[in-house]
C-alpha cells in the first residue's frame, strides 16, 4: 500500500537533542510499502494517477513516530486484575507462578494478541517482549502485523542456554516484523553457570544482553549477599555486557551501577507504572539523563501495571522524577517523549524505527489534537506527555500497514474473538485451580 | 427525557463498605427526568408505549456513578502546557499570575466550557471549582448542563468577605446544577482578619469551609513561623471548621493535623497528579483511610496537572500510596473507586450524587468494557482503577441529560467553537505579554 498523509502536523523526532524538538506545520508524509519516502512541507513529487492507495487529510492532526514499548510480558494479559493489591511475594508465588504453570502455547498466542490490540490503542508500534513461548509470541505479532523484539526470559527453571542459541539463530531470520535479543530473567533467578553461558553467547555473536536489573531493594541486597557485588557490577564481571544491552526497571541503582551502564553503553528501560504498583521505588532517571545513559520506557506486563499505555507511563516518568528530585523542573516533557520513541528504538536495536524520515520504517501514530485535553495548542510535546491519552490515538500504522483507525482494528482477527478466548483461558485456569 | 438502560452491568456504589462492592449483572437502570427511578435485575414495571424517549441496550457494558472531581480550577485550561517543567515559584509568579491578571469574565466562560468537555470524556459529572468569576463559571455549567459546586478562592488580593456573603446567599438559590460552598484560597495567601471573617460566615450559616491546606512543606513551615501552628491547627483555632468542610491537597500532614480532620469531620481532597507534577510530595492517604477520614479525589487545575482525567488520578492515588508505604497492598482499588464517587459527593455536599439508587440524581457514566484494556473481565473494579482510561468512557449523563456519547458532545456549543476561543484567548494574552 502507498499512503499519503497531508495537512498534518509532524513531530519527526529526528533530533539527538531532545530540547530543540520542532513540529512541522501543515506537512506531508508519504509511505510506500513499508517505508517512509518523504516528510516535508512541499508536495515534492507528483505521482501518476492511482499511485496512492489512500490519501488522508489529517486536518492539522499530528503524526508522531509510534511508541516503542521497551519492556513488557505481553501474554500476561490473562492475569490483568487477577491479583492486585497484594504484597509482591504473595503476588508472584501464590498467584502469578501457579497460573503461569497452566498456560499453553495456544493460550500465549491469543493472550499476546490481546496485548497487541491494546498497544495499538496507545500508539505503540513495537514491543520488547520477554515471555515463555517465543514461537507463539512471534506468530501473534506476524499474524497481527505488529513489530516485536523477543528476548529470552531464561532462568534456572525455564529454558536453557542451548535453547537460547537455537532461538537466536532462528529468530534473527524469521520475519521482518520479528527480532530477537539475548536475555535472561534476572540475577536472582539465574545461577552463575547459566549466566556464564549467556555471556559466552554474547561473545560468540557479539550481541547485547538484556535482563531485569535492580528492580527491588531486596534484589540488590541479596545479590550483594551472594556475590559481594550489586547486580550490574556482578553481571558485568561475567563479561555479560561486553557488547552492550540493557536493564529493565533499574530502580535501586548505585553510582557504581550507573558507571557500568555508562561504560558498557547500556540502555535503562524504566517501568514507572509497575514500580509504583508493586511499591518497588522510583528510578533515578534524572541522574541517568545527566550521565547520558540511553533511556527507554516500558509498560511491564499487564499483571503488574495493569494497563499497556505509554501515555500513562510518560506522565509517570517525569512525575516520579520530579517527586524524587523535589524539583518541578526535573526531566522535562521533551526528554520523556524522546525516551518513548528514539530512546526505545535504540534500546531495542531497531535502528530504522523511532523517528520519521525518508528510508525509515513506517511505524507511526496519528494523534487527534481536536479533543479537549489537547486544547489549546500551547505546546504539542507538553500536551502529549502531560495531558495525552489513548483517547487521542486516531490511527496506528506498523510497517506501512494501518492496524488501528478510529477505534477499529485491522489485525486479521476480530477483537471480540480475542476477548472471548482471553476470558475462556482465565476461566479454565480458575476452574482447574479449584480442583 | 425518560431513558432506560438495559443489559447493563451496574456498579451502584451503594455501600458504606468499599471492600464488599458488587457488580449487578444484566441489570436495568431507569432515568425519569433528572432522577434514577429504578436499579435492579427485573423489569419491575411496565410502562405505556412511548414512555421511554430512549432505550439503550448496553450489551454488558458498565454503568457507574459519574466521578466527582472534588478539586479543580476549570478555567485555567488556557494555561495548559503553557508553563510546565518550571520550579513552583517561577511557575506561579512569572507565568500563572501575570496571565491570570489579563483574564476577562467572558474568557472564563469559554475556558470553563473547555474543561467541562474534558470532564465529560473522563466520566466526570460534577466539579468542585475554585476560581475567579463565579458568575461566569456558573453560567458555563448551566449552559452545558453540567453540575458544579463553586467555592470561593478569597485571599488578600481577590474578593472580600462581603462578596463571599453575597455569593453564598445568591448561588445557593441560583440553579439546580449549581452549588456554592464557603472557602478561601489558603492560609499563606489570606490574612487573619479575612480568615476570621470567613469563620464568622461559617458560624452565621452553619456552613462548611474549604481551602488549600498543607500542599507543600514550605507552606507548613511558614505557617508555623507566623502562628506557631500548622495550617489545619491554626485554622481550626479560628473556629473555621466548626461546621465541617475540607482541605485540598493535604500532602504534608502531621498527626495533630489529622486529629483536626477527624474531630471536625473534614474531608481530604487528594490531588496526586498535581502533587507529582509540582513535586509537592505524597499525601499520607493510607493513614487517612485508617483514621476513617472521608477522602475524595480532584484533578486540580489544568495548569498544574495538566489533564482533567479521573482515571489517571485514581491510579495515582493508589500507586503513590503504595510507594509511600512501600507496600503493594496499600489502599486497594475498591477504596479508590469509593473516593472518586461516594467520597467526592460527600466532600462536595452532594447528598444525592455518588451512587446509583432510586431517588438519586441521574449523574452517571457508561464504561465500554469491550476494549482490550478491560479484558479479560477478571475484576471490574480493579480494571477501572488500574487499567481504565478515558478511551473507555462511552457515555456521560448529568442530571438526566446525556452530554457525551460515543465521542460526540451535546452541550449546546460546538467543541470546535470552544477550541477556537481557547486558542484565541491564549494568543491574545501572549501578544499582550510581549508589549
Amino acid at each position: 500500500m502507498n499512503i499519503r498523509f497531508y495537512h498534518a502536523r509532524i513531530l519527526t523526532m529526528e533530533t539527538d537533542d531532545a530540547v530543540s524538538m520542532k513540529v512541522l506545520e501543515d506537512g506531508e508524509l508519504w509511505v510506500e510499502k513499508n517505508r517512509i519516502t518523504y516528510v516535508g512541507k512541499e508536495r515534492a513529487q507528483q505521482r501518476e494517477d492511482g499511485f496512492w492507495d489512500r490519501e488522508l487529510d489529517l486536518h492539522g492532526n499530528l503524526i508522531l513516530p509510534g511508541f516503542c514499548n521497551a519492556h513488557t510480558h505481553s501474554a500476561m494479559t490473562f492475569l490483568r486484575s487477577y491479583a492486585d493489591d497484594l504484597p509482591l511475594k504473595a503476588w508472584l508465588n501464590e498467584q502469578v507462578f501457579p497460573m503461569e504453570a497452566r498456560l499453553s502455547g495456544d493460550d500465549a498466542l491469543w493472550l499476546s494478541k490481546l496485548a497487541i490490540l491494546e498497544y495499538l490503542t496507545s500508539g505503540v508500534t513495537s514491543a520488547f517482549d520477554m515471555y515463555l513461548f517465543p514461537d507463539l509470541m512471534a506468530q501473534a505479532a506476524v499474524e497481527c502485523g505488529f513489530r516485536t523484539v523477543l528476548v529470552s526470559g531464561l532462568n534456572d527453571f525455564v529454558s536453557s542456554v542451548e535453547e537460547l542459541k537455537e532461538q537466536y539463530q532462528r529468530f534473527n531470520h524469521y520475519h521482518e516484523l520479528v527480532g530477537y535479543r539475548l536475555g535472561f530473567h534476572a540475577e536472582y533467578t539465574t545461577g552463575e553457570e547459566r549466566l556464564k553461558g549467556v555471556a559466552d553467547l554474547a561473545h560468540k555473536y557479539q550481541a547485547p544482553v538484556y535482563a531485569h536489573i535492580s528492580e527491588t531493594a531486596s534484589e540488590v541486597e541479596e545479590c550483594i549477599g551472594r556475590h559481594g557485588l550489586t547486580p550490574p557490577v556482578y553481571l558485568d564481571s561475567l563479561g555479560m555486557f561486553d557488547y552492550g544491552g540493557g536493564g529493565y526497571h533499574c530502580v535501586h541503582m548505585r553510582p557504581e551501577d550507573l558507571d557500568v551502564f555508562e561504560k558498557r553503553n547500556l540502555s535503562v528501560i524504566t517501568n514507572p507504572g509497575s514500580n509504583v504498583k508493586l511499591a518497588s521505588g522510583i528510578a533515578p532517571v534524572k541522574e541517568m539523563v545527566r550521565r547520558g545513559i540511553n533511556l527507554a520506557i516500558g509498560t511491564d506486563g499487564p499483571a503488574s501495571n495493569n494497563c499497556l499505555d505509554m501515555f500513562r507511563e510518560m506522565f509517570l516518568v517525569t512525575g516520579l522524577a520530579k517527586l524524587r528530585q523535589q524539583d518541578a523542573a526535573a526531566v522535562p516533557a521533551e526528554q520523556v517523549l524522546y525516551m518513548a520513541t528514539q530512546g526505545g528504538a535504540k534500546a531495542m536495536g531497531l535502528s530504522d524505527c523511532g523517528s520519521l524520515a525518508p528510508g525509515k520504517l513506517a511505524d507511526l501514530t496519528v494523534i487527534d489534537l481536536k479533543q479537549p485535553n489537547m486544547q489549546p495548542v500551547n505546546d504539542i510535546v507538553k500536551n502529549l506527555v502531560y495531558s495525552g491519552s489513548k483517547q487521542n490515538v486516531k490511527l496506528t500504522m506498523v510497517n506501512g500497514r494501518i492496524l488501528y483507525e478510529d477505534g477499529m482494528f485491522f489485525v486479521g482477527t476480530e477483537p471480540e474473538e480475542i476477548y472471548r478466548k482471553a476470558n475462556e483461558i482465565i476461566g479454565r485456569m480458575r476452574k482447574s485451580s479449584l480442583q
